[in-house]
């Protein structure tokens, strides 16, 4: 393979809100658009959302079907090429078996989180990490409060805090994938 | 001064359509939250919403009040610290006149764009500029199909295209500030 794969998962469950109890959160609009243009821009295999629920998913599939399909597509060629990157999983686990079914090993599965976790890895390490022509990576964004310790405990790998050393660190979801892509893909 | 002080702007017009002609943008709520979000994290002084249309003037000063005075910052007292940068202006010239007021000398303006212009700035170069310890700075983004040639023949500098060596790049605004704050200030 000439390029080394790299996929992004937007996590809509399991996730935390902001007391710290587990939830599903809802899909949004915005968040789908904004990093479907990342992940068409940054050249990643595909963009999963991973939602258990079935109306968000019936949701989500009718939002790709207008931005592909229907009108939408029409008037915007260039939403219509993000978007048919989106793929909806029902889990985790599912967006990694189906990666596992296109490229033929188990991607390398690495989370970001907004707190400090212990033995995290920096993002120039994973940038060198990409570099070497290996299996794929897949990589991990939480909604709402973040993704739960579950998640974190079974990656390969957790990213630390994008600005982790500043007082002030609560980034959109949506501006955490822009900065996470260009600092693992960009600029040259 | 000790830290060089980096405003931010959000152009609402001069700006372009999808068809070149010169228009004043709608504002986002989205672009509000992320951009303010953005400019807390990456300890900016302000972040300067433009748009000459009273009406928007007055909804952008509801959602502030919403957030910084009403029970919206009670609920969410980072949305509060955030929103709490934001400033309105008529005008980019309104902007640098304030900045100029408010740190004795005018700012170096840059603006960005994802077309190609001559001569323009890598944002590595930039980056070296704010460790020099002079004028504050203000970094220009455009709504829509971005900023009017006018105002790119105008300031002390464009910054080149975020990935301007890949086939796609049609980012979101937020998105591009993501970006470019935090290869601006980010990472150490």
């Amino acid at each position: 393979m000439e390029r080394r794969p790299i996929y992004v998962a937007l996590v809509h469950y399991p996730v935390l809100n902001r007391h710290g109890d587990l939830i599903a959160s809802a899909i949004t609009n915005l968040d789908i658009h904004d990093i479907a243009r990342l992940a068409r821009t940054y050249d990643l295999l595909a963009y999963y959302l991973v939602t258990p629920l079935v109306d968000q998913q019936v949701l989500a599939r009718r939002l790709i079907m207008h931005w592909t399909d229907g009108v939408g597509g029409d008037i915007n060629p260039d939403r219509q090429e993000a978007l048919g990157l989106l793929r909806i999983a029902d889990s985790i686990d599912e967006a990694c078996k189906e990666i596992t079914l296109e490229t033929g090993s188990r991607p390398l599965v690495y989370a970001t989180t907004a707190r400090e976790w212990p033995a995290s890895l920096a993002w120039s390490e994973l940038r060198r990490e990409i570099g070497r022509h290996y299996d794929s990576i897949l990589l991990l964004f939480g909604t709402a409060f973040g993704l739960d310790k579950s998640v974190l405990r079974g990656v390969d790998g957790v990213l630390s805090p994008i600005e982790g050393k500043r007082r002030y660190n609560h980034l959109s979801v949506r501006s955490a994938v822009a900065i996470a892509l260009d600092r693992l893909l960009g600029g040259n």
